[in-house]
């Protein structure tokens, strides 16, 4: 579909554009549906779009070019687009017409993973072995963990990965740290959420695609593993892991709220403030 | 650069095979700066490294096309290649060679938001008025706000906003909460971090191009705004504010160390296991 739009009330100017309609910050988010297939008619209307847009006093262009038109995309980068992110599918690429400087929102420039501390009655740690690891944590026996996928929660993903890679069923406890690292998958970053979970069941089975064993280990031996008496990172996450076992440390526990400032329902990970309120057992 | 690569020691035949190095996991990364300009020559290449990598045994392919060379592009995905991620300048390709699941890491799924709390000796608050905003935003006084850059601490990155939005220093204390928000910018998600920060000086300079207007506002008088007893999310925020302003809350501070696991020097964001060993002040 092409817009037939009119520049002004005194022009009769009529002037071809893409269908697109209004983000929140005076800019357009072209519909992806309605560009044309050949290189040519797209360049032209690109042209005129953008003409018509800078016009109309528009300030950030969202382009989404799926995969099937990738040809398009070379066009719209000579017309002064640039990428902004893409998943698999499409590109999404933006062009900012003021001449001020852009005030888009920057790209995703983070994945977020997540680790199961599930302990037991018996004090016994749910770890596993991954099948594949680089060199240096080949053979250790370690947490479950995983990526969350697109829009779930943390906690949602800690339970699933420990499911799939053990079998276990656990409930959500609290977030008990995590860890912001850079440049991990080429220039990302990462941010690790360590959750305390409940275990629901005891019978392991283990997702051999990505585990080569699973079992529930005595507390003292899995610390006792020598990686975490020579690493940092492992021996503060675990303290803090047993701490918690032991009730001596609170993390964040996950409260689901409105917010209408931007109409959404969505998690705050925070302490209990009833907990604090009433002050916390001296050990 | 392209490679000669002999396939085997029986064989004597010879491919031209992209020039590439090994990642962790069984896979390669193609060199950007050695990809043929021509869409032929590229096509052809292309086609005898992947049979090449398929013979090696080779799982994830990694290639990065820069924007200069986006004609290369819908090529690469005629070759089974998808799109894994972009940013200004490029876009990143993957193709995965097994049967089996794919099991590249995802793409960077969140964008990291920081807020800063600054309250002073008198119980004043510092606040901002946007300028730009969506409507049901505007015209509240609000904690200074903004993204992290790229491989930039969460703390790191509330002390520079609060200093770009209003000019004043302050140091860090600690991660008092944080919200996780889904499909925010398209289907990307946010996680927004909230930041107790002490202030380091008084006098106020707004940064003109996002900011209307910032000044300290009396505590009650920021509380008692409409939008806080309206709305459950900036109620908890600011009670958990308060709460740690007045010693009844602890949230999680920052860490540096190393781990070995990963040969990486980061942050850990934790509680404070001194303080809760010693236990924590009734109220």
């Amino acid at each position: 579909m092409i817009n037939h739009a009119t520049l002004s009330t005194t022009q009769s100017t009529t002037v071809d554009s893409l269908d697109a309609c209004d983000d929140d910050y005076d800019g357009v988010i072209v519909n992806p549906q309605c560009l044309p297939t050949s290189a040519n008619a797209f360049a032209a209307i690109l042209r005129s779009s953008l003409s018509y847009w800078k016009l109309k006093g528009k300030k950030g262009i969202w382009l989404k070019i799926l995969e099937e038109q990738a040809e398009l995309v070379p066009i719209a980068l000579k017309e002064g687009f640039r990428y902004h992110h893409a998943d698999p599918g499409y590109v999404m690429l933006t062009h900012w017409i003021p001449e001020e400087p852009c005030m888009l929102p920057s790209t995703a420039t983070h994945q977020i993973g997540v680790g199961g501390f599930v302990i037991n009655d018996n004090r016994e740690v749910l770890v596993v072995k991954e099948k594949k690891c680089p060199l240096r944590c080949s053979g250790i026996w370690k947490l479950p963990t995983g990526f969350i996928n697109e829009s779930e929660e943390i906690f949602c993903g800690a339970v699933r990965e420990v499911k799939e890679e053990t079998g276990i069923d656990t409930t959500f406890l609290e977030v008990l740290a995590f860890r912001h690292a850079h440049r991990v998958t080429f220039e990302k970053s990462d941010l690790f959420f360590i959750c305390m979970l409940k275990p629901l069941t005891s019978e392991i089975t283990i997702d051999e695609r990505e585990i080569a064993a699973a079992k529930w280990m005595p507390l003292d031996e899995f610390l006792a593993q020598p990686y975490h008496q020579g690493d940092s990172m492992s021996k503060n996450v675990a303290d803090i892991c047993v701490s918690s076992y032991e009730n001596k440390y609170r993390g964040f526990t996950a409260l689901q709220m409105m917010s209408k400032l931007d109409d959404r329902l969505s998690y705050l990970y925070c302490g209990d403030l009833c907990k604090w309120k009433k002050g916390l057992p001296e050990t």
